[in-house]
């Protein structure tokens, strides 16, 4: 950690800090140039509070030389991480397909869904059962039965399924679940994430609406640092200004984070843009980009059929989309 | 609800449309124009999903004519609320200065805080027992002790104090606390919020970073559904592209939540800024804004006091401005 | 145009607002429903100020019905436009390479990189000679001197260029120029634009760090209502609260304008990302999402090489990127 | 400046950016620590590039320790700066009203508007004669003849006024204008900045849309740079996620610019809430923040008094805050 002070400190108040910093177990190098006075700190700087030294009044700056997240960073795991999921692999040149529908709503739904994506080349199933809604009179999904009608959809199918956990008390019924999912608004619900730690199933963490990608891997490292290293990221959008999508698909997060991190990076199209119609253009745009799956929403509801529209793809779609993927995954990985 | 259909829509697909809506138990008003065909759906349309509806190929657009949220919303509610805790009154002409520091970190730190803010003028004392930390290694807060030590101070000044609650599954702890905090992180995790209304305790619910103001309002609304009335508004800051400070405060948040609900609306310039030296100007701000109180971070600690910095002010400092404040509150509300 | 009215508007208040509307010659469909009133505006809507009547007391929202851009609007074009520059076709099926240094420095400099692009598959020469620079005491670029040496380079390779323009002033100076292109900073400089709409040139609009797609289109309708349809559009990333990369490249913008426009569309991944080393798979991922082509930094400056780094693509990283694009291409577009 | 290297990079690597930085002219000091190593660059750094130099292989991160801006610097100014303008002193204690419509439509209307907003304590004029307009078909405001409307307003009232200038072309139109205006889409117009600083006239420069305080900075930067010292900046709102108001008003920019700069900086509530009902409130938490001026939008048209509405406050409204802005200012100033 590296420590600018502002220029005309005295050093009396320079030393006070000095001092502090020492009596916190660290080695200070006291760097005095022309213009600048620079503190680096050698030793376990992680205990520092990083915004409290860089508000105090004779500091111009602060950076951390070596990133908080220890689990996940790919300077000590130079190799991908390749996470496994009853058989499927995902990550290190392994790319999986998720789909499925937004809710699960019926036995027929669900079935129905599972069989037309696993025909279109998904290898898992995804489907909301505890649905986070903005409004408390929205419908907040079946629940504990939803779980059960994805169970009978695997069945059928032989498709491992993956599914949104909102609450500690409901960890008890996702024991037969293959994959948990931490939505967006819960990626820093860190009690959350530290008995997701605990589990032997892997987790897909999707970033939070205005969450930096640090803040995605320090959240991961919850997961991590508590003993669970099956970690998914997905990236799923961002708010920002612009408002003809719901979120801002931040594809360069991809890159970026295999960069940072040895974990698998998938891509939600179908909420980062809230549009069954961009869905097919960011999916293969996530593909290119080197993402290691997509998650994309599929339904099957005949109303939606008959208007055309809504966030998720009609069957017939995910097909088309998926032929594509394929396609660009062996020129993209080639 | 008002749905704009798009020009040159067939009559087929049109009624297709009207018809499932009718089967949802709606009545629909059909206004064809030269140029454009709306409906307008009267009854119950709490149970139509927006985003889907807005989604659908024929439709250029879809508005919400009344609000969905009830319980907090001003229209039907035209007084202000006046939230009380334990004596001390919030909103509706009641001013509710609240202070102390970041973390509870011993029994004289507290104590030595609590009488000092009480000194300036505080009502209500602040202090974290449960720290969400963006980091698995921070320091987590010291949990049931914090409280433990929260109550003494309590005793001490007999100031009722206010503290973060991160999780259902710590409920039984905050029995005898006075006031529950949810924070910016937990703003959307509704099973919490659930549970909150089911207690008989003021709630301070903190605006998530990257949340909208109808978001603010209608998680408070799951708290009021839920039978608990008592809620308090808090802007903490907004995240943007802004790079100076932490966070962005959004003053222009406090004359709109004025107008939209009927609930009390303070601001916390602590967390807003990050920086102890643009807190007093954004508690001014605030003030004079119509905000209905005020969250400051006041600590006490020798260190900090030593380097004239942080987040938090110092006890004389938090005087100074408390004095400014109550000259400002005469101005604005008199 | 639709005005919704609030609830419980008196008639004597509406009467007024329906009066006035009514003397800017519109006709006035009022629907009276049971929860709301809404006035359908009929006639020529694009004098009437938006904001003005959304801001009035009794109004609830206001929504335009037809979009307010006329000359870049799909809808009236349903037809793809393809730009043509000395030869090279944009849009409608053929994607164009654009690519360059930064800056032009020297002869040398933009000889040698012209002609690697052009060995890459490049069909257009990028170069900056006005350089918009934040502070006063930066390079400004070679300004005319600049543009002598590009049509050198020209000469040299046979590929038109473009470069930025960035005031009026200089426009006797453009006379030769290939392509001129409006920076982000200057999307909406309205005078330019006007000025621009008068040339028989070319024209690539870059999207400003913070506007939506409605203001991109608007700023294309100023140059094409003056005369100029040859636009092309560039999404060279926005400005968010993520900060590991210098914009965030907004990927969606490319199917969404060209649901909304005929214009071509491209991305500059350089700027987007202000990152190297995210380049190429930003342009893959632009590629895949359908983009009419790609305007790349690439330099041949020995430090740069030397260092491995910064911004801009060495010769061989831009070789190796353009042969992906093409086989891409063939994917996607095939 | 600092430039701190990644871990791991070889000596050659580093050796080679060090030669390169010398060759610019910098010394050099070179700092090796256990798990960094850190170049300190001491001399003229502003000729190099940040971004460059932040994106190299072997850069983890730079820092500059200077700010790139000098003239508007309040380390070399501790003292405020008081703009005058026709007598009207801005800035070290002196509070500016600065009122008037958006746009001068007729002399009769700028003159009322003048009597009223100085009859209510105003002590400069504000009104658009060239409208910056996101579209080409809205009225670009009366251009020179709105210019001479004001001159008739200033002549009957003895208010000097402010207008704002879109274009170095229209220069020559402005010499009789008392203080000129660079409206935030103009913020980067760098050519336009560079002009204004040869005019011995006094800038308010507002902040651009998505802008930083930084290159707020820069860009009084280039105006003082070339001659012109008298520039007040405003705040006028910046663009967000925030969906109630047109742009939300970053109260925390006046303090963090005081302690920046010492120029005067005001507020312009109107544009940054784009409601008339929010400016109030914002107008007093921008002067209870320690703002040295308002300027704020009035009108006098019977349309907008009839229906209660706009952007602009009617003059009575005015009158009401001015009064109160002039209580609160006692309070905050004594």
């Amino acid at each position: 950690m590296i420590v600018v002070l502002k220029q005309g400190v005295t050093e009396a108040k320079r030393d006070q800090l000095i001092n502090w910093l020492q009596d916190l177990g660290l080695r200070i190098h006291l760097s005095v140039g022309e213009y600048q006075t620079v503190l680096g700190l050698v030793g376990d700087t992680s205990q520092v509070d990083m915004d409290l030294v860089s508000s105090l009044e004779i500091v111009d700056s602060v950076k951390r030389v070596s990133e908080p997240f220890k689990c996940c960073n790919r300077k000590f795991h130079p190799e991908d991480m390749v996470v496994e999921c009853e058989g499927v692999k995902i990550g290190g040149g392994h790319f999986a397909m998720i789909a499925g529908p937004c809710s699960v709503e019926s036995e027929e739904q669900i079935v129905t869904v599972a069989k037309a994506v696993k025909a279109a080349g998904a290898q898992l199933l995804r489907g909301g059962a505890f649905k986070p809604r903005t409004s408390p009179y929205d419908f907040p999904g079946l629940k504990a039965t939803g779980l059960e009608l994805l169970k009978i959809a695997r069945q059928e199918t032989g498709l491992p399924f993956v599914t949104e956990i909102m609450s500690v008390a409901d960890l008890p019924l996702f024991e037969d679940v293959d994959m948990l999912q931490v939505g967006a608004r819960n990626m820093q619900n860190f009690d959350l994430l530290r008995e997701l730690g605990k589990l032997d199933k892997p987790i897909l963490l999707k970033r939070g609406l205005a969450n930096t990608l640090k803040e995605l891997l320090m959240s991961a490292e919850y997961i991590m640092a508590n003993g669970n290293e099956r970690v998914i990221l997905c990236e799923r959008g961002i708010r920002t200004f612009s408002d003809y999508t719901r979120n801002t698909l931040d594809i360069s997060a991809v890159p970026m984070l295999h960069e940072l991190t040895h974990l698998p990076v998938i891509v939600d199209p179908s909420h980062a843009t809230g549009m069954a119609r961009l869905v097919p253009s960011c999916a293969l745009a996530a593909t290119a980009a080197g993402a290691d799956g997509l998650i994309i929403e599929v339904h099957n509801d005949p109303i939606h059929a008959l208007c055309d529209g809504a966030q998720s793809l009609r069957p017939e779609e995910y097909t088309e989309l998926a032929a594509k993927v394929m396609q660009l995954r062996e020129v993209v990985a080639g």
